[in-house]
């Protein structure tokens, strides 16, 4: 991946990055955002939507808040360039508000949770996408799914962390289960009579996936892309839904360096008591585990470290010919 | 409520406070968390759970972070203090972040959004609660509905807001349909055979309410618990419920001056394109008008300072009495 990535033109620094962060996605279980979403990042620069030599520019900043433009750079760098920024604040001010304009898609929205945590600090993050999902009471999709991560570190690295898109359901999930014929867990959009189902082929055909809560993650969604565009001067998602692929994105990053408040032993033992109790959970039929949020990724990554990461052959045959 | 206040231990300067802001969450709609709310929180000051008196207390402090103590006085008195305290280092910082721990129930979340909103900051604030709300799988409730903040301010003055709850329904709401032979709009949690239902009755037999986006509200809900706990170093939802009410909560503000980094206008410019879009959604049969979140909260002010705020006269007979 390193090696096609300099052969389409990217700069060797960021194409090792990149490398990196997407077979990391596919390491830690986000295959989506990860291997499987190679060859389609390579004709994003094929193409020009992404901007491989790009550099994030610094616009504004004021004591713990900087705000850069993000030249349509590669989200994965851009993105780590400002959590890394904003880590940086924070060292310095306790916490640190980074925002982006005019990037590309960061693929994992964890992986800044993660960038934060490994240097031991809280963050929140949140990007907004192309109009992918319906406002609530509308039929044509109007807002994004706008991903939203907040993130808290533990000593013995078994990090917290979540990242959640607004929607119910991706359409990468809507479809995986159309072609095996199932139905969704739970609600997941509209059919054409306007009735809430789990069947995926009738949400594909209306195009009207559920938010998440119903009304509640629609508003969540509009106000992360509120936040968005207005603290990075960059497009909401009126303006993302007019560009010929999902690209110019606004991003905000916050990273909190809460040992300067708080002891970092003392906080361990406040989260330890809380994933205890959590975990203490009396399982409903048919639960095996109640797992708080970042679990399950850490066993997927040991998994994966002592077997490999398993890779759809057709992708891989497709990353080779590229 | 006022003199009531007064006549029950609480200092003037506090009881205006702690009135004014009742009676605007009434004002605006807020009625479970107004005026129907005061006279259990005169019972809380008599029962000793809420110190009339106490005033917030600097823990720790570093650049743009502060750590306050709650000393469990009033909810509203210790949550603006904080808020105020946010907004103040956001003048100086760009951004601003307060922990607060063993506060009371802060009554209306959207409060504090509006109090960095009316200074012209963007607010982010959450607050952990008892415990209400099954882990996802589990039949017992072992997290809290934990209210979540986002607010930007526009210069109109009608602001975009969301305050949102953990849960698809409160307890509150559950009773109301109840009462009134209703089932839910949407699910709402389990019946006793484990299945999602919107049946009021069915939900408050069980206590399993469903978490807002099934899994995903349940995730958020612990992150939120971590941080308001973690960042003030005070009590999460296992430690609230031990106590004998719901009191002893963590709640952290944020405060963020993004007139620093970015102009007003330019924010405004880019809000106004994002509510256009969003507000020129297809709406759906029945639908009579998308509305951005904070919009509808405008109106009933508006109407309510024109035809003047309806009280139940059970709860008001109720509250002469105290």
């Amino acid at each position: 991946m390193n090696d096609t990535l300099i052969s389409h033109g990217t700069p060797a620094d960021k194409a090792r990055i990149v490398a990196y962060e997407m077979a990391r996605n596919s390491l830690e279980g986000t295959y989506t955002h990860g291997i499987n979403r190679f060859a389609r990042l390579v004709r994003s620069v094929d193409s020009g939507t992404i901007v491989p030599s790009a550099e994030p520019e610094l616009v504004a900043s004021c004591g713990a808040m900087s705000r850069y433009e993000g030249h349509m750079g590669f989200g994965i760098i851009n993105a780590i360039f400002a959590m890394d920024r904003a880590i940086d604040l924070a060292s310095e001010h306790g916490i640190g508000l980074v925002s982006l304009a005019h990037s590309n898609h960061w693929l994992r929205a964890a992986t800044y949770g993660y960038r934060a945590l490994e240097r031991g600090c809280a963050a929140i993050c949140f990007t907004n996408t192309t109009n992918n999902m319906p406002a609530w009471g509308a039929t044509d999709s109007r807002l994004g799914n706008n991903p939203f991560v907040m993130a808290f570190p533990r000593k013995n690295g078994q990090h917290m962390i979540v990242d959640s898109a607004m929607s119910q359901f991706s359409y990468g999930a809507l479809e995986v289960a159309r072609l095996a014929g199932k139905q969704m867990s739970v609600a997941a959009g509209f059919d054409k009579n306007g009735n809430i189902t789990t069947d995926p082929s009738a949400v594909l055909e209306t195009r009207r996936p559920l938010s998440a809560g119903y009304w509640k993650g629609a508003a969540m969604s509009f106000m992360i892309d509120i936040f968005s565009s207005c603290l990075s001067g960059g497009f909401p998602v009126a303006d993302i839904a007019e560009q010929k692929e999902e690209s110019a994105l606004s991003q905000v990053f916050i990273a909190i360096d809460y040992r300067k408040i708080v002891g970092e032993d003392e906080a361990d033992r406040i989260a330890e008591r809380a994933i205890e109790y959590l975990k203490g959970s009396t399982k409903a039929e048919g639960t095996k585990e109640i797992v708080y949020p970042g679990e399950r990724m850490m066993r997927v990554r040991e998994e994966n470290l002592r077997e490999g990461i398993p890779v759809d052959e057709r992708v891989w045959s497709e990353i080779l010919s590229l």
